[in-house]
């Protein structure tokens, strides 16, 4: 057993309550396996802990509290989607691959979506990715002010889609919005919902993810922008 | 007291264990006024019936369990944003105007946005603005197909980002959050984050919200896509 998320392969260490060491990157990795385990409940700095085999008090000297200790993983989980990205010489793909790359990390860690696309975690990753991403839109020829904004739009974008990506139903939620669709899309009133009724073959399309369309629809407009930038 | 949700005034019924009248549509209210309290608790079907001084029990004559009254609050919120709305004859600024509706609706009902970006109730109000906005995408000139992606990609879009603009932070997190980011932000090392050091002036615009900008990107880019289809 006992891969930690970033996909290394170590031993886990079983520290006794008699003489752990805490190390911060200790306590995060073992704070993200309870978040993620089957069934998991909310961490709170008791069941830590019992998993960390030390004095719940501990993580303290680590961590101010719970939620310093939860940015921190957001954190990690940046570098953890940085992991191998090498931009080349163009900014667009560049952009393209930084976006979906955290978009992919925010679908393998669907308990952490909503607190990594709310927060801004100021941490040293989530600051690198933020200036890769602004330094290759001012490398598109866009000022600081404009590539700070652009990168916003185009992370929070792709965050945001994502959250909702990684939401899931229950069995009960999703048999029971699939049956309403159908009928919904089988029944409906040409007269009451005419274009609904023109476009009746493509619904189901409602419900793919955005983000692939929406993120290209982002960077073309920006490419233009530059493009028609340089041109004048 | 008791204005309804909707806007309009009306007297509350003071209905008794003995006798109440219950119908969808009071129940719908009543379950918003319930989630929407200062410090509000989850809906329970058993508060519920407390609020309504019915037996809980005689809410399942009207909606099949909990989750089916959450989509019928969501849809009666759709109708609600849609309330006076009168699109115009050129699609642009009409499904901007939409979208725009959608996401002001979304931040008055923070605690009901996640659910309203994440399901689609097949409810008859967002049918109709389904049906309205895919209308004027056809009337653009896109095909039937075209039209529900796109509406697809505005619309999600926009509910994925008005989740995040309407999450709430508490106002300890809110407050180590502004420390945390003063503090990256004043000492950004200039070898380590050479564009966010160029660009720190403007990095508290990191944490504006996406929407107007993203809306307009969006759009302008159908736009042109529309224009570009009617020269061919």
């Amino acid at each position: 057993m006992a891969t930690s998320r970033s996909g290394s392969t170590r031993v886990r260490r079983r520290p006794t309550r008699a003489g752990v060491v805490l190390d911060p990157g200790l306590i995060i990795d073992t704070a993200l396996r309870l978040i993620e385990a089957p069934g998991g409940n909310a961490l709170t700095v008791r069941r830590l802990g019992v998993e960390l085999g030390a004095d719940p008090t501990a993580i303290y000297r680590y961590f101010r509290n719970l939620d310093a200790l939860l940015l921190a993983i957001a954190d990690r989980l940046v570098v953890e989607s940085l992991d191998g990205y090498q931009p080349g010489p163009d900014w667009e793909p560049a952009l393209r691959e930084l976006a979906g790359r955290l978009h992919a990390s925010m679908l393998r860690h669907p308990r952490l979506a909503m607190l990594r696309a709310v927060r801004f975690t100021a941490g040293p990753y989530e600051l690198k990715a933020a200036d890769l991403g602004i330094g290759l839109l001012m490398s598109a020829g866009f000022s600081a002010a404009e590539a700070v904004r652009h990168y916003r739009d185009v992370i929070e974008t792709v965050l945001s889609l994502a959250v909702i990506d990684a939401s899931e139903l229950t069995p009960e939620q999703q048999r029971s919005e699939d049956e309403a669709l159908t009928s919904a899309y089988a029944s409906l009133s040409e007269t009451e919902f005419p274009h609904l009724a023109a476009a009746r073959e493509h619904l189901p399309e409602l419900a793919d993810s955005a983000v692939p369309t929406v993120l290209d629809r982002l960077i073309d407009s920006l490419a233009r922008e530059a493009g028609e930038r340089r041109k004048t």
